[in-house]
């Protein structure tokens, strides 16, 4: 085979690893963690459904590709807990070196227009990035609401500090912020999430 | 929420469920089987990489519509082994049954969309279509060649049986059809597959 297919699948074999990476949170009613290649199918079709809300246009070609490469840096750095302190200083930087480790495995043109795009999803500076985010994070709410709490059972997070942590998807989708204040709400009423911060 | 978004996402609750349905092949390197939500992100992030390899010009957003969706119906009717010889009979219409349950949860102009690329990808007559099979197709060879030949050695498979199984991939990418004789030619001379069906 010619070299440039060659190193295309070499960077699919690399990139495999992404199915040993696991995250906190449950896929819906199994008692195992889900790993980033399902997370990263989900939130990729999550995206292509939901591109209408959007706040501004998008090219939902560029969202995908944004959300199907987005955590291969965990590959190298694994899933950090968005809720934890520690890890969190330095972690665009080691994602970015696992990112470029990774993308050295494509032909120059690939890894560059791939790099650009993970780029400009962690600067949530554009529209495609803003609401590519947005759904990204809105995927914890779909899932804690149907686990019983999920990870803000497990971790007693507080209202507040959940939708301090995920401001942002107002930025991308309104109608997704106003859902993610609904499933607060309610889970704020049957007690997956605390009022009030425990210090 | 309004009764759209609602059911796009009573939809994307449904099919979580694909992260249950277990595969035969293996993760690279894992002791266990990769299920079909983790085979979708990957053999979609592949066709958005092998595009240039298609036959003929493809939309490559239609092509990843296509793979996202493609196994849904395992959610019902499982993962159902290419070289088995029970349940294939009338495959097709249960797994057209189970597409048709699933969609009916989403909002009708996208349930009707995603229906047509499902019965498209089937049916392999347009060249996105071609291209989609051809790369769904391909994964086994780089998952397999990688295991020590995994399923094709835990089932005793001859070569002339999986290239017969999978001729249709010429039809979508020539240099992935030479990849995959070169990759079958390996495997022979490693044992991985038998020269001859035994029968």
């Amino acid at each position: 085979m010619n070299d440039r297919l060659r190193r295309q699948l070499e960077f699919i074999e690399q990139t495999d690893a992404l199915k040993s990476v696991e995250r906190r949170t449950a896929p819906i009613g199994l008692a195992r963690r889900e790993n980033s290649a399902e997370h990263s199918w989900q939130v990729t079709l999550t995206a292509m459904l939901l591109a209408e809300h959007a706040n501004e246009p998008v090219d939902v070609l560029r969202v995908i590709k944004m959300l199907l490469i987005h955590d291969l840096p965990e590959i190298d750095v694994g899933d950090v807990f968005h809720y934890d302190k520690d890890g969190i200083d330095d972690l665009h930087e080691r994602e970015l070196a696992a990112t470029k480790r990774l993308l050295s495995y494509l032909p120059a043109d690939q890894a560059a227009e791939l790099l650009s795009l993970w780029q400009e999803f962690e600067s949530r500076e554009t529209a495609d990035a803003r609401f590519a985010a947005a759904v990204d994070r809105f995927m914890a709410f779909l899932m804690n609401r149907n686990n019983g709490g999920g990870t803000w059972a497990e971790y007693q997070l507080a209202a507040a500090q959940v939708l301090d942590k995920n401001a942002h998807i107002v930025a991308g989708a309104d109608s997704l912020w106003q859902a993610v204040t609904e499933i607060v709400e309610t889970a704020v009423k049957s007690g997956h999430l605390t009022e009030e911060r425990d210090v």
